[in-house]
């Protein structure tokens, strides 16, 4: 094992240099859906693994795509994949942030700023991680290959190609995933899956030009065209309503159920947190948290149409869109997904409905018994004294699937910054300054865990 | 009758210093809806009516609206009212413009320029002719009572309650109300009514704070509920569906529909003018012409939810607006749709979907034969040597209700510079140089008549 002691002391003597390391992660808005300041941050992230020791490359993605930033450093028996992202979400709405989402605020025990909890973070914390374990302990007791992808946020639109045209270089025998925290009453909680993901804009077209709304009477409206299509994608029940989609939803295995039903799952401090009076169709506890991973869902996460500002215009809009966030369980794929949404928008006379898809992942399921996850459990116990909570999979996406399915490596999410108040991809996002390091004292123990004999 | 001669050698004379004064009117962004520049346009035409010689007062309105700024001028056996707007539409989309908003540009023989038809355009031409009169006649063969309020852009939240308090003030024998033009084949339409509106804005509220959208299993979406509600109020046929509204519609009677369809309608003119391969419904002109007058309309002219940036953000949105604009035909009444909403939204399960109005007005409808009348049609053949066609109302909508019904006087919009692609409420709003000036030599003309004994 290895000495906390001296890792420890090495933490608290380079704290508030690692901290503006951070801040200078922060300080560049990386985020992949506006293609701002994604090479500046690959340049950035580049330059510290060189200072870490590590060989470091940048891999160029197709049609402009944020590069790869791949990195190996360490030997030893066992290999350890890390993945994170380095890009961000877009920051709006910026009015609601009580500072600069790019200067990286400290207040109350807080750092806040965009990407700090998702995922930059812990993408930093386990490089500074390496660098006190190579400081304090020596050699490093594993290999390491870092993946840390620029398009995370943008549904890794590349980045399954990529893993095709490199599996050789990736093989490994775990794959430490993004990150990880704890849940409202303060439990670990880790992960071996999670769901697919698809991302549609839908766009409907009017008339060439924005006209006055008196002209109703005869011009197609593609804002209400849109309302009607959308409307008979999901039923105010909340049931997908898409021809043949529900058909592909695998049924929840016993086994799942039972490991579901087991999780915890602090219902009355979460709707406090989000300012709800109740779950969705009432449900009651046990049943939302079921939800959470049994089912998939179609969010529209955005919609636009013609005049918002304030008071009123009376205009007859030219365009409207929406768009969607598919959250998929097996059996859904985002190619199955897109070609039943045309089927059925089609068939119900809404061809005009444009579909544009902007990313999609499928679902991923590894299994929960290896070395990797043995390693964490004791990690775990070595930086908070607790056994952490193993999620069959999250309710939330990402690429899990060429890394982990396709290479068939086991995987988990762990690491100490995820809270319930994080606000990822909200305003005023952010993680704990006391985790901040404790994932660093993870991270290190875990190294120490998985590279042992 | 007045001697054209003079007074057209006038307008020439004085082409360029009306058209600078034009530019002043234009340079003032008096947009209601967000109560920019209102005061200071006010201001101006208060000035403007000052220089013309006549008695003017500004009239303040309640909570901080625009003020009514009310003109009298010369004296004879008959009184005209005449009724405009200083106050324009909002300029958004602004990168649609192909010159500043506020600028009046001269082009290709055009005027453009927000509110340039709709309306200060003929509210200066009409001042100018006025002044023409004057200078090449002499005495005014009759009085004028100018209302220019501004507020008709948002529904004239206030002139019917100022308009009952000065009922004394405002007794006249016809009302030339806002404007008038020709239509697709160069024919002069006068219109003696209008439809009614009613203006909302729908909020939907989900969480506190915008979620990630992984949470969509179990937290309500507003998006979701906003699209659901709507899709309640009018199907895809184009029907309207709110409980008990079409009780409320008044069936056109035999004489109305033989004048609607006897009404001239230029329909593949205007299909190509604005984009479309078909009317909504692949209706055929005659029925589109019929529709345009009969039905009252719902017109989503906006929608407002979450992320609508460039690319995916995966985001549970915390609210959801849409804003709604109902074009009334007798006997509704923006009263009356308000509750008939509600009421409709509560018994389909959506009283959490908050209705704001934001303005109405009720359906006007005149007598289509009196002096005022046939003066305007007099002048029409002196102006272009055209009847005119005489619409029994528009499909639009404006503030006619208070000032013809309430205190019973005749009323007719007509004028020259509205033509068919002048872009009123849209970016690149227009008239034409020529119109401008022809809507004097039609005042004037409309004076002489009008003041014969």
């Amino acid at each position: 094992m290895h000495n906390s002691k001296t890792f420890n002391r090495f933490l608290d003597e380079h704290h508030e240099r690692f901290l503006r390391e951070l801040a200078d992660f922060i300080a560049i808005p990386s985020v992949a859906a506006q293609k701002r300041g994604i090479q500046e941050m690959a340049d950035l992230l580049t330059e510290r693994f060189r200072k870490l020791g590590a060989a470091v490359h940048q891999y160029p993605l197709p049609d402009g795509g944020s590069p790869v930033v791949y990195a190996e450093i360490g030997s030893g028996p066992r290999t350890l994949l890390i993945y994170n992202h380095y890009d961000v979400q877009p920051e709006e709405p910026r009015d609601l942030w009580h500072s600069g989402p790019f200067e990286l605020a400290r207040r109350d025990g807080k750092l806040i700023g965009r990407g700090v909890a998702d995922n930059k973070g812990t993408l930093l914390a386990r490089i500074q991680a390496v660098e006190g374990w190579m400081a304090t302990q020596g050699e490093l007791p594993l290999k390491i290959k870092w993946v840390v992808e620029g398009e995370e946020e943008i549904s890794s639109v590349h980045l399954e190609e990529w893993v095709k045209a490199h599996r050789e270089m990736l093989s490994a025998d775990g794959i430490l995933w993004e990150g990880g925290g704890y849940d409202e009453a303060g439990r670990i909680v880790m992960a071996a899956g999670c769901k697919g993901i698809a991302y549609f804009e839908l766009h409907a077209q009017g008339p060439n030009h924005d006209l006055h709304s008196s002209l109703a009477p005869i011009v197609p409206n593609p804002a209400w065209r849109l309302v009607w299509a959308l409307s008979t994608l999901k039923n105010p029940q909340d049931e997908i309503t898409i021809d043949g989609y529900n058909d592909h939803v695998r049924p929840l295995t016993e086994e799942e159920i039972r490991l579901i039903d087991a999780l915890p799952f602090e219902a009355e401090v979460f709707k406090a947190n989000v300012g709800l009076d109740e779950f969705l169709n009432n449900m009651d506890a046990r049943s939302a948290n079921r939800r959470l991973f049994e089912i998939p869902t179609i969010t529209i996460c955005g919609l636009d149409s013609g005049y918002q500002d304030e008071g009123s215009k009376t205009v007859l809009p030219a365009r409207a869109s929406a768009k969607l966030d598919f959250r998929l369980v097996p059996d859904l794929t985002p190619d199955l997904v897109e070609e039943l949404l045309r089927n059925h928008l089609d068939a119900r006379g809404f061809s005009d409905i444009e579909i544009v898809r902007l990313g999609g992942e499928k679902p991923a399921k590894s299994r929960l018994d290896s070395k990797l996850h043995q390693a964490a459990i004791a990690a775990s116990q070595d930086t908070w004294n607790k056994i952490p909570i193993m999620y069959p999979w999250f309710a939330g996406s990402g690429p899990m699937y060429p890394l982990s399915v396709m290479l068939n490596i086991p995987v988990l999410s762990a690491g100490a910054t995820w809270h319930p108040q994080a606000r990822a991809h909200a305003p005023n996002e952010n993680i704990l300054e006391r985790d901040y390091f404790d994932d660093m004292r993870f991270t290190a123990s875990l190294l120490a865990h998985f590279g042992q004999e």
